[in-house]
């Protein structure tokens, strides 16, 4: 007879949403955790702000000291869900030091850090898992670091923002506007009370920090990352995208991009643009996320589910924990990002696709023509135009709109082309800039 | 200065579109490989039926001596595609017995096996990886083992046999009949001279018994699978689908289900299914594959890619490779599917679902009620009845056509309705069942 193997002790930093969800998934299915890791796994302690009763857990079980909770000698594992980046990087550190392996879900820690962690992480040999920390449940780091390790991905196209995506979905199907889209969010639920960081496309430049570090082997902080938010969408854009057969959603984009001097680089941003109703992101509706993976051998991949949320999040999360717990059992450690590319990272103006430009003209003759002149000058060749009378209320015809779609251009050509068209007389102003993604060069 | 680590030796059994793919990558990405596994993947052999020259690569890699090959000192890993399960099992055991990590694409012969395999890498200590072998580039056998470790699989449904979707596709489309279509796809190379098993669904349920296994941590083989083809829809079976706003798809299901006693069971089948329109899986056409796992805590998931063709299958292929290197590199060994659960196999007549029945019966008053009586009598409710004229070319009414969509019920229920419909006077013949999968009860 074998004797009972040692368990495997875990530290929940954090009881929310998440934390909850994964403290209750820990208790409820121990039988089969035990079963998958070989050796049973016993919470030790879950660090919260405030020590108090009513949590629904033995209140022994909470404590305030993160410090000590981090380097228990009992602690095999700590799980970060505490959500800003400090005191987490701080605790995270320690547990590292003390020979801890690590899962975190905090976009925002692991897009700031330049490496700090993965560094600490493989001095210390443990594991640093992140799975719930872009897309929630969905798998997109394990797939990308070990299903793909033997392919060479070229592009990671993602809808990782639910709360734009809900505001989006609503505008298009509703015909809201932008603020009473944003306002039927908060009322849901869907959006936090400053809803800055979903808006203005902080929360998915963190994840496509993260995915572009990932999926080039290369250091991408969330600086790095352009970002444009969906606060400046109207309904006339929706109306527009309406008409091209295209919807609108905010894309986290990574690319490998060969610039003209034939350098490799890696270009991350991210935007709100149209996409062909045709694409596979196009029906991906509300609060759910959705990751596109185009790599040379495997082709397009998709992976689809539901982006954040308690349960589907400690899904992600405890995922985690079964895998650096089974790496703890068997005295192993799990496979790690790898940085050996480090890839310079493009600046905007170098990235090419392709656009959505409208803009309010002046209704006379000649006004195509002179628009159109611009677009070429600046070697930006033209795909579509449409021009449009404007209408007033009262049914008089008060100006007019043209719209047009360009082939692939770079994005410096693009900012060209737009500064010249605001200095033509004849336009009264650009009204909207898009990029076109998703669709054949 | 640390010296150079020890190469990774690499034999590769069978030279067809994935091996050479195979061969192909590791020989274009060795830079990229060597950084991600931390030392250099060297090929020592391709095993091949018979050596020629003129394969494209130098023909001292060539032996027809497997057994030789796969118990060289130098090779580190063995990567089984010949296809067939004999030779294929004894040239894996043996390279299992010989230490060697195995990575193989042989759906036929991991369905076939009880554990034989798995067994037999646990007591050598190495690794045993197959993400190929379903749904070819799509990472689905590492997302269920790993990503989902701490959740709980419900239930998997997959399309993951391309030519039988590419044919039920052609047949939605064009309106051909199953021969045609068929043909078709023949000529277009989707389809084998033999398509026995692909059209009978004996690859799919292959597949089936391969997910099932490892998102219920029960051994299931091929032989566990309910099966039913394609070969018997008909164009009338999609007029009734497009009526009832589905689509028909075959369809893996694995289930985890309770019966009436409370028991927890297995369930695993394949057959053509009438599948809404509005599901993920209805608009996975040609020769894609999607997987759909519900688990507990994640809700919905889906992955969707190329599930054939030998560059998306050589991407999985090579990804097993670069894990398996990583670990001989650090002495460790990956995550394994375990079989701790060991449920039992459903009898297929204790599995719920809905179904479709259209059957061709007499064309006076009074039939409907009989019919309805006979579902009732067996405890299959009726969700939704259409009875219609069936016309003769001529323009003369011939017949009438009653077409049932049920509630959910038990096969075993199904089973007895329909036997006690055929038995009616009234009922000339039951034309054609279907499951109704993907909707709500």
């Amino acid at each position: 007879m074998t004797s009972d193997p040692k368990p495997v002790g875990v530290a929940v930093l954090g009881y929310g949403n998440v934390g909850s969800e994964v403290v209750r998934i820990i208790e409820s299915s121990a039988a089969d955790l035990t079963a998958r890791i070989g050796a049973p796994l016993v919470l030790r302690g879950i660090g919260v702000r405030r020590v108090n009763a009513n949590r629904g857990v033995p209140i022994e079980l909470l404590t305030d000291d993160i410090d000590e909770l981090v380097t228990r000698d009992d602690v095999d594992i700590v799980v970060e869900l505490m959500g800003p980046v400090e005191p987490s990087r701080k605790a995270i550190l320690s547990a590292i030091e003390h020979g801890k392996s690590v899962v975190t879900a905090n976009k925002a820690l692991l897009a700031g850090s330049t490496g700090e962690l993965a560094r600490a992480a493989e001095r210390a040999h443990v594991d640093l898992y992140f799975e719930a920390s872009v897309a929630g449940a969905i798998p997109v780091i394990r797939p990308l670091t070990q299903s793909l390790a033997g392919d060479s991905v070229l592009r990671v196209i993602g809808i990782v923002n639910g709360t734009t995506n809900y505001i989006l979905s609503e505008m298009e199907t509703t015909g809201a506007d932008y603020a009473s889209a944003l306002a039927d969010a908060s009322t849901l639920g869907y959006a936090e009370a400053d809803p800055t960081a979903d808006v203005d496309g902080y929360d998915a430049a963190s994840k496509a920090a993260i995915l572009a570090s990932i999926a080039f082997h290369t250091t991408v902080t969330a600086d790095d990352v352009y970002r444009e938010g969906i606060t400046a969408i109207t309904t006339e854009d929706f109306a527009s995208a309406q008409a091209l057969n295209c919807t609108i959603k905010l894309l986290a984009l990574c690319e490998r991009i060969v610039d003209e001097d034939g350098r490799e680089m890696v270009s991350a941003r991210v935007y709100p643009a149209l996409v062909p109703a045709a694409h596979p992101l196009a029906t991906v509706g509300g609060a759910f996320n959705a990751v596109v993976v185009e790599a040379e051998a495997a082709g397009r991949l998709m992976f689809y589910g539901q982006g954040a949320g308690g349960a589907p999040t400690a899904s992600a999360v405890t995922g985690d924990i079964v895998m650096a717990a089974r790496n703890r059992v068997q005295g192993g450690r799990g496979p790690r990002e790898s940085k050996y590319a480090q890839l310079p990272i493009a600046p905007i103006g170098k990235v090419s696709t392709r656009y959505y430009v409208s803009m309010d003209v002046a209704d006379r003759s000649g006004v195509l023509s002179a628009v159109a002149a611009e677009f070429a000058n600046h070697g930006v060749s033209i795909a579509e135009v449409r021009q449009e009378g404007v209408v007033a209320d009262s049914g008089e015809r008060v100006g007019a709109r043209i719209v047009v779609v360009t082939h692939r251009a770079t994005e410096a050509a693009l900012a060209d082309t737009i500064t010249a068209l605001e200095e033509l007389d004849v336009v009264a102003n650009v009204a909207s800039v898009l990029r076109l993604e998703g669709t054949d060069p």
